[in-house]
């Protein structure tokens, strides 16, 4: 038997933002959760869609011909090579994310203070 | 730019239970939305793991060694070679379905009337 994983439960272990927590797995996939406040760098990741699900909080989407705005109950996939930039500016934003477990969340360009491995929430 | 999907939005475009609809693409994997009432055949998928995450409802999952029950904001992921039954005995249950794109509904079992390819929401 495998276990249900409460999303606002896991929310509730941590507080730092832009630090991706996984709580489960899909194949080589990984469900994470995440805080974001504030911009984030633009960045593009080459090899790999990326979701967004938006559980609680505005978020912003930046992308060089355009912008998407997402609230609550709405998710976007960003395709493999499309530069992007997620912008928290309405207060903080709580987010399910899934992406391949390679995938690291500042994308391809150099690591940063931004770049960080996610942990897992066990 | 990519577009966002709103939950709601592409739940009030299909009726029909037991039957997955694809919203989004994530690499080889598909995100679907479907709506559970009653319950369904027990199945394994031998390959594949999949994740449920509930939008509205709540959803009962039988494992040959236990039960969970999941309501909204929960997610769970079945293990591949995990076999399982979903039963929705508490009215319709909406739910978001992430797994490999070749994914059979029904399992590694023989196809029945239960089988059905899921159909692209566009």
């Amino acid at each position: 038997m495998s276990v249900k994983v409460n999303l606002e439960e896991q929310f509730a272990r941590f507080f730092d933002t832009w630090s991706p927590k996984i709580i489960a797995d899909l194949d080589d996939y990984q469900i994470k959760l995440t805080r974001l406040a504030g911009d984030f760098p633009w960045h593009t990741h080459g090899d790999a869609d990326e979701m967004f699900f938006i559980v609680e909080g505005n978020l912003r989407l930046e992308f060089r011909d355009g912008v998407q705005t997402l609230g609550p109950g709405e998710l976007i996939v960003i395709p493999k090579g499309v530069e992007h930039r997620p912008v928290a500016n309405e207060g903080e934003v709580k987010v399910l994310l899934i992406e391949h477990k390679d995938v690291v969340n500042t994308g391809d360009g150099p690591v940063s203070a931004h770049t960080k491995a996610a942990e897992r929430l066990s």
